[in-house]
């Protein structure tokens, strides 16, 4: 029998183990030295109340014989939830229905699963790029094409001349904290329909967008249903990245060569999948609610007031950078090469954060700090830095 | 762009919505008839007292500063699950280390995303079959061949003389009920490492199994290190199908072509999924404690009353069958098509099953009824069945 191949195509990633190698040898020979942290991408704020109550009550609900659930909306998630994310979107103006919502438990898992129906496709992502988007389509075969992100296009690429399959898109941008204008993301949307290609978003960060003239869905741009699947996450927003809740849009009128696309996902799901956990689906639905929402909302306000104290320090410092405005990712121009300024911030200011080189070549000589620190360390961090 | 036209090999399944159209139609001329619905392949009891406690306790912890956790173990689960389960194992006799288990959200996916670290392959099923794992490996383009469990091997079909590069066996079987012993399974091991093959073991039943000398997991058999993988899940034996966890294991040394197949393993769920839910883990760990056991096993037995009831009506009747002795499922040959007992059961004793010409060709003039009902309800339609 023969295993799939494709994987022997994978580069082994070193940035995390690298980073993590160089720090311990750093607090091994200066042990009585505070080293901040921002390099982290996992938020750190705990689940806010509203949400713990809706998991303790489901929970509690799940041990009596009227509460219990059993299988239920396996390949879609439940319908209380499909409409609550179906009116947050209306919310900032999206139209989307619930039925075109299919409830997973993360936009990672979203992402990854989608290359399940599709064919063999030529793909086209950014340079830098969150690696999984690489890695998942390197083990499909699809044949990978990169377009260029750099300082000069403020880490907003326009589309290619050449034509496509498949368009990733993340704004606000992981690694580089970049956020598309609508007039931007209307380039895009053109683009794929003029080409027969289909845009995968990935909206986790959308929460983080203070301006109120940033799309927050693909869906806010015209034509995007007939070309746009959206992934969206409770990960960044909820802080759910250890509950694990997120969600697919397929617009009902989607379709490639006569077949329709939400139907081929709901097929997919059906089979490969028996649904989020009906307790996780009610901390979501309660992520949502006025309260939840509010709540939530402060914890972003809170991230981005470290975002705030990371980018005056720059500006402070004259250093150039994208993100922090309406990203918790700040994304400076570290002048030389990202791994010495890794060593150079280690060293001279005992700050740890990520060098862009382990984005992809393009991140050469950029450096990603983030804002889910405490307020505490990232002022002090930032003290440091422009200091 | 292509999307992936093996979907367009996927027959249609008519068999639940089949079945639904039937029922609507029935209690719609008789609105005054109790229809009693043994044809339920979903566990009806609530979660147990422990499983709830862990559940809300760590819906608290995640809501404080302290105790809350985000990212964390991605591919492969919480170590404190993956060493309940390595124990839960060892008290049945199979050696499992902890570092071969993946802590996964149930079989279904489990069973579903392993084809993607397959090349193409040969898969052998067996017909009857629970209809996933034929579709999945539709989807993925595999090629299938079926081997017929039929009455005459008591639906436990030995290994065929051709080559395959894939085994699925599910013991206890759905929907047949029929559970291999030692010795049967040792000959399809054998067959597996002979042939250079990988057996797909699905082992949701295997709490189910009352009779010691039955194996509960392909790792109680010699050689299977060197060629299975097996597939478990909370969903039937703690009530987990609306919770959501389960487990595959990959034996350490397994590889093929030199590829170590765990670390294929690791390197696609690293890309591919971000791990279950934290609270959900610690409900699953609860699961197997000594108490959550006693209480789940209590839950079994009560279903297996349920199965009692079912089979001594049958033997009253006279009316052969597999399973119901170590599987929730009783398969019972109905002497003529399953449709025309469907009706026949629907319209005469007003019991809802499952025909089984819908898991397959083999499945033609048998019939499965389930152990998930209430006693009262389960002794009913017993006395209709056998009256």
């Amino acid at each position: 029998m023969k295993l799939n191949d494709n994987f022997n195509n994978l580069k082994q990633s070193y940035l995390f183990v690298e980073i993590r190698k160089r720090v311990e040898a750093f607090t091994a020979a200066n042990p009585n030295v505070e080293v901040i942290r921002l390099g982290i991408g996992d938020i750190t704020r705990p689940l806010v109340p509203t949400v713990v109550e809706a998991l303790s009550k489901a929970s509690a609900e799940m041990g009596t014989p009227s509460g219990f659930k059993g299988y239920g909306y396996e390949s879609d998630g439940y319908p209380f939830l499909r409409e609550a994310i179906a009116g947050y979107y209306s919310a900032s103006g999206a139209k989307i229905s619930a039925g075109e919502i299919f409830v997973n438990d993360g936009a990672k898992s979203g992402l990854g699963n989608i290359l399940n129906i599709l064919g063999h496709s030529r793909v086209l992502i950014p340079d830098p790029v969150y690696p999984a988007y690489e890695d998942t389509n390197i083990m499909a075969g699809n044949e990978l094409i990169y377009v260029d992100a750099t300082e000069a296009d403020g880490f907003l690429p326009a589309p290619p001349s050449e034509a496509v399959d498949v368009i990733y898109i993340c704004s606000p941008n992981n690694p580089t904290g970049a956020v598309y204008s609508k007039t931007q993301l209307k380039a895009w949307v053109d683009y794929a329909n003029a080409n027969d290609a289909l845009i995968l978003f990935d909206s986790a960060y959308t929460e983080f967008i203070g301006d109120p003239s940033l799309p927050k869905s693909i869906f806010e741009i015209d034509g995007a249903r007939t070309c746009a699947l959206e992934f969206g996450t409770f990960s960044k927003m909820a802080g759910f990245t250890g509950v694990r809740c997120g969600w697919v849009i397929i617009p009902s009128e989607l379709e490639r060569n006569g077949v329709n696309v939400l139907n081929l996902w709901d097929r997919h799901q059906g089979s490969m999948f028996n649904g989020v956990s009906y307790i996780i689906q009610r901390g979501a639905e309660a992520a949502l609610s006025a309260r939840g929402l509010a709540e939530n909302r402060a914890n972003i306000a809170y991230y981005m007031e470290n975002a705030k104290t990371i980018t005056e320090a720059l500006d402070k410092a004259g250093i150039k950078y994208t993100g922090g405005k309406n990203s918790p990712y700040v994304w400076l121009k570290c002048g030389r090469p990202s791994w010495d300024y890794f060593d150079y911030l280690l060293n001279e200011k005992n700050i740890v954060g990520t060098p862009g080189a382990g984005f992809g070549k393009n991140g050469e000589g950029w450096f990603r700090l983030t804002a889910f620190g405490t307020h505490e360390l990232t002022k002090k961090a930032a003290e440091r830095i422009a200091g």
